[in-house]
C-alpha cells in the first residue's frame, strides 16, 4: 500500500511529487464521500485530534474540523485566547501536556515560521502545519493545486500567476513549491516592495505588469490583500494597489483567451478582485473552500495511517 | 405526510396556522425522547449544521446545539468574534464560503433586522433565524406559544400581555405575530415611549396601567429589561421601570384569579419580577426554557425532511 | 457494588478514605481503556454534561472534555466570556435554566468560594468543583495523589511536602485534605507571608528552609509561582523566590536520595523549576496530566451512576 514518505505535514518543500499525487487519489475518495448523504466514514474513530490555533483562523479551522469530524476523529479545540501561553508556559510544554492526555495528531497554526518544525522535533505526535507565520500554509497550496487540476485536467506544464504580497504570504510560498513540483511554471506578479529579494532562487518569473502576466497565464491565483501592510513602507494604498494589481471583468474580457481565477479568501471585493470577476464562471473559489475539506481529510487519513502501523 | 409550507424559519410572520400545530405535535413527540434516559435520535446523522452566532448569545446557542446535538446532526459553530467578517468579507461571502463546505442548514443570530431573509434569497442552505435584530425570534415566540398550550390546554381564546420595552423587542413582535395566528387575544402593556406607533396595525390592544392589564390577562409575558435602553429618551431609570411594570407578590395574589407569568430570560430580579414571583407555581419560566429544545428539535427536523426530499 | 458518599466532588473535605479509594481503583480500569487504540467507552450516552468556566482555564476544561467524550457523554460548553452572567443574571438561574434544557451534570469553575457548595443545595444535578477560588481543586489533589500511588505503590506513610504559595492556593488545600486522609505526612513551605495562619490546625508541619523540607520528604509538589502575587505585601520578587524556593539540578543531585517532583502546571520554567529538573526521570509532571483525564473520567461515571440509580 502506498503511504506518504513524511511523518508530518510541515511544508510543501518536504514532500515529493508521489506525496502529492497519492493525497491528491485519496482527495478523490473522500471527495465523493462527502457529497453522499452521509458525509462521514468511521475511519478515525480511534484517533484523537487537537487543534492549537495560536492566531484567529476562521475558515482554515472551520475546515479541519469538519475534516476531522468527517473522519469520525475525536477532536479538541484549543485557542490562543483561553491558552496558558499566557501564563508564561512554553510551547512545548503548552503541547506535551496537551499530549499527555493521549491526543495522536496536532493541528497547529503559530505566528511563528518554524513553529510546527521546532515542536515535531521535540513531542511524540503528528504534526500538521496550518500556517506557521509567512512561512508555509501546505493545506492551502494543496486545495489550490487540486483545484486546478479538477478545473484544467492536470497541474503538469500550466501557467500559475501568483498576483499580490508575495513578501509576506505564506499562501504564495507553499504555492510556488507545490506547483514547481507538479510540473507548472510559475510566475509571480505585485509591487516591486512586496516581492522577496530571494525569489529568483525558487526558480520563479516576476513581473509587475498585471495585463502582461494575465496575457502569459492559465491561472491567476488572486492574494488578499491585507490591509495592514499597505503602509508607506511597501505601498502607497489600496486604492493604487487595485488600480495596478485588481482583476475587474473588463481587464478579463480583454484577454485573448478565458483564465482561471483562484483567491484563498476571504476577499476583499473591489481590491484585489471586483464582484462580477468572483462569481463568473472563471472563477473557482468555491470549488478551492469544497475542496479544502477532502484535502485536509487526505492528510489527516493519510498522516494517521502512519501512526496506526 | 405533513410538511412545513416554507424551506426557511425567518419569522413567524411567514407560517400558516398549520406550521405551527405541525411544528407543536412534533416537538411534542421530542419533548417526551429528551425525557427518556437517553435523550437522542438519529434522525439527522445526514445533515450538517452550522451555527453562526454574529451577535452574543448564551441561552439561545446552548439551546439550538443540544437541538442538534440530540437530533445527532453534526454541528460546527461559528461567531463572530473569530469571525473573517472583521476582516471585511460580506455576510454572503462568509456564509457561501461555510456552504460550500457542504452545510445543508444555518442557524443564525445577526444584529441586523432582515439578514435571515436577505440570506434565504442569495445562499443554497435552510436558514433559520435565530433572532434578527429588533425584527424577529420565532424559535422564542414558538416556544412561548408551546409553552402557554401546555399550562392551559390551547392558545386560541387565550388573553396575553406582553410587558416591557415593546419598541426594541424582537420577542415581543415575533410573539405578537405568533399569538394572533393561533386566535389568542393580545394586548401590550409598557410606557409610551416603549410602545412603537405601528402598535395598532398588529390588531393589538395597549394598555400603560399594568394592574389593568394584568386583570385583563390570562398570561403575562414579563420582557427583560435592557439597561442599556432605559435613558433619558424613553425612561427616566430602571428604579421607576419597576415601581410602574415590575410585578411582584403582592401584585399578584391581589388579583382576582391565577394568571401565567412569562420570562425569556435572562431575569433581572427585583426589576421586571421579584425572586418570590419568578420561583412561584405561576411561573413557567423554565418550563420555557425545556421546551425551547423540543420547539428547536421539531423546526430542524421539520425544515431538513424537506432539504431530504 | 461499591458506590460514592457523596453526590457531588465539591471538595476532598468531603470524601472518606474508602471514596478514595473507589476513585482510584475505578481510575486504573480507565486508565488501561485510555492507552487502548480505540481509547472511548460507551457508558454515558444517556448523560448530558455542561463545563461551566466562570474562569478562565485551559488544561482543566480540556482535560475534563476529554474524559466526558471518552465516556461518550454529551457534552456542552459554557464560559463566562459569553454569559449572561455578565447581563446580571444570577448563578442559580444561569444554572437552573441550563439544567431545564435537561442537564444531568454541572462541572463549575467558579472564582468564589464555595461556589459549588452553593449551587449543589439549590439545583438538581450532580456538581462537580473544578475549583472554586482559593478554596478547593477536588480532582488535582486525587490525580497527584493518585500519580504518587502509581510512582511509590502507596501514598499512605509517604512524606510530601508542598512548596509555594500555600496561602492562595486550591491545589494545597484540597492536596493536604487528599494526603491527611490517605495516611501521609504533609509538610508545607514557602515564604512565611504565604502560609496560612490556621495551617497548623490542619496537621501539617511548616518548614521556611527548601533544603531542609527535601531531605524531609519523598515527594516535593512545586506549586506555580502566580507573578500577580510576587507584590511587597507577600514577597520582594519572582527572582528572590526563586534563590529561595526554586529546584535546580545542583540541589535534587546534593540531597541524599531520589524524591519525586511534581508540578501542577503550566510550569515557569526557571522560576519554581529548572528545566533540566521539569525534564528529569524524578518529575512525574506528565504523568499528572495523563492521569488527570483517568481520574476524571472515574469521578464522573461513578457520580453519573447515582444519577442513574
Amino acid at each position: 500500500m502506498s503511504e506518504l514518505s513524511v511523518d508530518h505535514l510541515l511544508g510543501i518543500k518536504y514532500l515529493n511529487p508521489q506525496d502529492i499525487q497519492l493525497i491528491f487519489e485519496t482527495a478523490d475518495h473522500f471527495k465523493e464521500v462527502i457529497n453522499r448523504p452521509i458525509k462521514k466514514v468511521p475511519s478515525l474513530r480511534d484517533i484523537t485530534i487537537a487543534n492549537l490555533f495560536f492566531e484567529n483562523s476562521t475558515r482554515t479551522k472551520l475546515s479541519f474540523e469538519l475534516a476531522e469530524k468527517r473522519l469520525s476523529a475525536d477532536v479538541i479545540n484549543f485557542s490562543s485566547a483561553q491558552s496558558s501561553v499566557k501564563k508564561g508556559e512554553t510551547l512545548i510544554d503548552t503541547v506535551n501536556n496537551i499530549l499527555s492526555m493521549k491526543v495522536d495528531m496536532v493541528v497547529m497554526r503559530h505566528p511563528n515560521p518554524g513553529a510546527g518544525i521546532f515542536l515535531s522535533k521535540h513531542v511524540k505526535a503528528s504534526i500538521v502545519n496550518a500556517g506557521d507565520g509567512a512561512h508555509e500554509h501546505p493545506t492551502q497550496a494543496l486545495l489550490d493545486s487540486y483545484s486546478i487540476r479538477e478545473r484544467l485536467g492536470d497541474v503538469h506544464g500550466k501557467k500559475v500567476v501568483i498576483v499580490g504580497d508575495i513578501l509576506h504570504s505564506r499562501v504564495a510560498l507553499s504555492n510556488i513549491f507545490a506547483l514547481k513540483l507538479q510540473g507548472a511554471e510559475v510566475m509571480v506578479c505585485g509591487p516591486k516592495t512586496l516581492i522577496p529579494k530571494y525569489i529568483g532562487e525558487l526558480g520563479v518569473k516576476v513581473e509587475t505588469n498585471l495585463r502582461a502576466a494575465l496575457n502569459w497565464c492559465d491561472v491567476a491565483n488572486m492574494l488578499r490583500v491585507q490591509n495592514e501592510r499597505m503602509d508607506i513602507n511597501y505601498f502607497p494604498s489600496t486604492r493604487e494597489y487595485t488600480q495596478q494589481f485588481g482583476v475587474d471583468k473588463a481587464l478579463l474580457d480583454s484577454l485573448n483567451k478565458e483564465i482561471v481565477i483562484m483567491h484563498p479568501g476571504p476577499i476583499n471585493r473591489g481590491v484585489e478582485i471586483t464582484s462580477d470577476v468572483a462569481d463568473s464562471k472563471q472563477a473557482i473559489i468555491l470549488d478551492q473552500v469544497q475542496n479544502g475539506v477532502a484535502i485536509r481529510m487526505a492528510v489527516i487519513y493519510l498522516l494517521a495511517s502512519k501512526i496506526k502501523q
